[in-house]
């Protein structure tokens, strides 16, 4: 496990890594794309549900005139690696210090014990200091029931996080995490 | 199993079944809404994907203006229960004679292949002549691939398809299918 504890200030432009700048999702997304296409997982993002309060219907089917988006109330991604039930989040932060718990609705962390008590694998990728961290659904519900806090402290996710460094192909390889912390005992 | 075929043409008015003409997919939502609550799986209908042409920002946030809606290239019903990973299909037809292949895109059939290739329990809830039949998809692609025919028999899935009566909580109660006929050997 890598500990990112020698950041710097810097003035200079950083070092360049793979696909930097580029957001978070759209990294997910090409992992699951490159998981799909080899065939290796079935996991996507699901949809944003959506509100429709007008729609017309014209020559190529109905068209939404009027609509806004819904809050999700399951976690963003979700589908099956190695006959097992995967499901995740993905969140960005830009404090440097903590991650505020406000960036899950309430719901989310309820919907993540349950996942976990489902028998799923479920955990955050969570982007933070330029670093990305896999943190396990597990290690989420322990802070919550351990600390009455309103933010995870960075340490903690230092120290329960596993980094995953951005590569070319896929970007974040999250399933070999899964692998190492979870299905170490199967074949 | 039961096999519906004394099925009368009549003029009189049909028995009455629980929760008559309410649509399937209605009756599928109540159904997986019930399993929440009692927390038995976690299994939704994944909203439908929206094109956006034209989005403004208001007051209370992004609304769409223009979009349109796109076909879901999975299976529209996913989630976990007892630890294993399901997605299904419903379907309605009004065909008496034999379900049409048409009713799903191409990529959906393969995606019910690579789904069980990954180990995950997947089906199609299939509603025909006022049944509600559970077909697994293991029977769908044994019909796929001995059968060049552009729908299915009504006969094939009198035979394979286990029906599910409506009922009055939960609607359809598919998981009570699972574990008949997938989980027998479970605990």
């Amino acid at each position: 496990m890598l500990y990112p504890n020698n950041i710097k200030k810097t003035t200079h432009k950083p070092i360049s890594y793979a696909n930097r700048g580029m957001a978070l999702e759209s990294l997910l997304n090409e992992t699951n794309e490159y998981y799909n296409e080899k065939n290796m997982a079935l996991i996507f993002k699901k949809p944003t549900p959506i509100g429709i309060s007008e729609a017309v219907y014209t020559n190529h089917g109905r068209i939404i005139k009027n609509g806004y988006f819904k809050a999700q109330s399951t976690l963003d991604y979700n589908g099956i690696y190695k006959g097992h039930y995967v499901e995740f989040e993905a969140k960005e932060t830009q404090s440097k210090t903590s991650f505020p718990l406000s960036n899950f609705h309430e719901h989310q962390l309820k919907y993540i014990r349950r996942v976990l008590n489902h028998g799923g694998i479920c955990f955050v990728i969570l982007k933070m200091n330029q670093f990305i961290y896999f943190l396990k659904g597990e290690d989420l519900v322990f802070f919550l029931d351990h600390y009455n806090r309103k933010s995870i402290p960075y340490s903690y996710i230092q120290e329960h996080g596993i980094v995953i460094k951005e590569a070319y192909q896929p970007s974040i390889d999250y399933l070999k995490v899964i692998d190492e912390e979870y299905l170490k005992g199967d074949l």
